[in-house]
């Protein structure tokens, strides 16, 4: 009886990876009805990973009303999951989403929601609480989520500074006789993409400040202020958030968070991956499938696919990519651990009319590569 | 060394057989440089096939300018093969493409020019003919090619009917006096889809009349003028065409071929994979890849991919088919000896973009797919 691990992410704007693995399962079962399927939908901590990440693991999801990125209330979430760990979505405080388009400027908005998720927390009586960084509307250096949790952020004349990562430049101090004290008795871990750093070149203002609505003005301003709540944390803790990596995840929310509140950054994928038990589950796989929205260039950069194909080789196993796009520079994930890619695509459609079908395209897609898989068992050797 | 017999139609309105073909060696030999490839571009008598009929078999492309399918002069060619064969594609003549839009209507266009082209045969001294169907803009029962050579076609006074298909609702009297003599000294075969049938609801004025630019009336109207024509083959010859196996290709101008001419319809793969000695190539084939434009529910009605995966499989051979766009009922296929499908598309595209960048879509989708093939062969038994 074959094995398959079916190890997904969502197609972003279009299907969950639960939903992803759901009809991966179905294509599968189309070609090997008997064949055993471990689906383990992935998420990589941004929109929608709280939701997914309660639900695949028995947790309950929590509502909270916090301060949007724009000001405005929200209703947010963080998930509650066994053995007294909460789980808090940056992207359900303060996404990118949340943020209406003519509202776009990380200049001005705020993280304060995620700190105000993390007071939730708190309250709830965690020992340790994970944040999920990705899709983030905010630049400001996690400010904002500290000052929700009673830091103050001085500027020369002793004064608060404005929200909004612009007012980072003037930041020259940072008071922390207010902070929650029950932060010092519970573990916090900022799970990131270690791609992202603060600054420089290739740091978070000038990689993600565009999406965001920043001008390429504002973009400059804002790496400069990246530099200067760099130098201060480097000055009020010692931590060098300069080029660690993954400090510039969400907007340098995580360099805030460890600079101030020592949360250590790890991996998004040493986080999620392990709670998901994927290294043990791997083992028994004849055939892993993962799968993305789109196949490109990227993928060979910390996502899931990658990140999957990566931990299968350790065991050897095979891996396929299922996509909805391949695109350029897909081939580079031949040299991490991707032995096959294929699309789900039958015909020129528009991309509404692919983000519809999705379901039925995945599920055909899996059956039509399990025949020619099965169908290259009968090859003779080269 | 792996084998390959690299087999496929073209991609109609986009690149012809010896392109697709070409296209898939390449992206074979990107993933296993050493196979031994051999491709045989296939044609299936229609659109195109003189052209690549000439090249793939050193034979010569000869221009004749004959009446078009709406009385104008038209450039048009037939093939002159080894052995004193000519081949004449009906297309060249009278295809729906010399047809311009706002003139198609099957009821006035005539097949004229391909009797011209039978003609200009004769003068080369062939001793067979073979007339390739398909695609063609008329729907005249072969009258007009039958009146190019000498035939007459007379109403009940005795009088020529006109040209185009409506006008055989009057006919009542072939004249075969003036045909001329040299008719009698060749072989006419005519290539025909076995499916198309002259008569009846699957008949070829409903199957093919509203793509020709016929309107439901004018459809009846040319039912019931191919009934006439078939009634009126069957009192001059004994033919019976109404119900005949491919009497209804090229609007019917198998029918009046054989039941004027007494030519044999063959059924075009018959014709053209013998030609092409497909049987013996295929027996050393570790893997047959077919291709064509799209694959779907009329893919299993005599088209070329399962053409080639009937013959393949009588050699027990594993066939896979490219196409560009997978259709409804693709997996009918399946029963037809094909083993598995893959689609060139990578993403969202327009069929503009698709069309342009085909050859590389092409290699592209065969390396991917070889990728597969040669993955399966590592997983174990199910």
């Amino acid at each position: 009886m074959l094995r398959f691990v079916v190890a997904p992410s969502g197609f972003k704007e279009c299907l969950d990876a639960d939903g992803v693995a759901a009809a991966i399962r179905t294509g599968i079962r189309r070609i090997v009805p008997g064949a055993i399927v471990d689906t383990i939908p992935l998420i990589d901590g941004g929109e929608g990973s709280a939701r997914l990440l309660a639900r695949s693991t028995g947790g309950e999801l929590v509502p909270v009303t916090v301060t949007g990125p724009v000001g405005e209330p929200v209703a947010a979430h963080y998930a509650l999951l066994g053995e007294r760990t909460a789980f808090v979505e940056m992207a359900a405080a303060a996404g990118l989403s949340l943020v209406p388009p003519d509202q776009r400027d990380p200049g001005t908005t705020t993280s304060r929601g995620v700190g105000e998720l993390i007071a939730a927390a708190l309250d709830a009586d965690v020992e340790k609480i994970v944040i999920g960084c990705g899709d983030s509307g905010t630049s400001d250096g996690g400010a904002g989520a500290l000052r929700a949790l009673g830091a103050r952020v001085l500027d020369s004349d002793g004064a608060e500074i404005g929200e909004g990562g612009a007012e980072l430049l003037r930041a020259r101090h940072i008071d922390v006789s207010g902070l929650d004290p029950r932060l010092s008795e519970v573990d916090v871990v900022v799970a990131v993409n270690p791609e992202n750093v603060l600054c420089g070149p290739n740091g978070v203002a000038r990689r993600y400040g565009p999406q965001k609505g920043a001008t390429p003005e504002q973009v400059e301003q804002l790496a400069a202020a990246m530099q200067n709540w760099a130098d201060l944390l480097r000055k009020h803790s010692g931590t060098r958030c300069s080029a660690l990596p993954g400090a510039g995840a969400s907007g340098g929310l995580a360099a805030g968070l460890a600079g101030v509140l020592g949360a250590q950054l790890q991996s998004r994928f040493d986080v999620f991956l392990e709670s998901a038990d994927l290294d043990r589950r791997l083992e028994d796989a004849d055939l892993v499938i993962t799968a993305e929205g789109a196949i490109d260039a990227s993928t060979a950069l910390g996502k899931i696919p990658t990140e999957v194909a990566r931990r299968a080789k350790l065991h050897s196993r095979p891996v396929i990519a299922l996509c909805g796009t391949i695109g350029p520079g897909a081939d580079t994930s031949y040299d991490h651990g991707i032995d096959a890619i294929t699309g789900i695509l039958t015909g020129p459609v528009d991309l509404a009319d692919a983000i519809t079908r999705a379901p039925e395209l995945i599920a055909d897609a899996t059956a039509r590569t399990l025949r020619m898989l099965l169908l290259g068992r009968t090859l003779r050797a080269a």
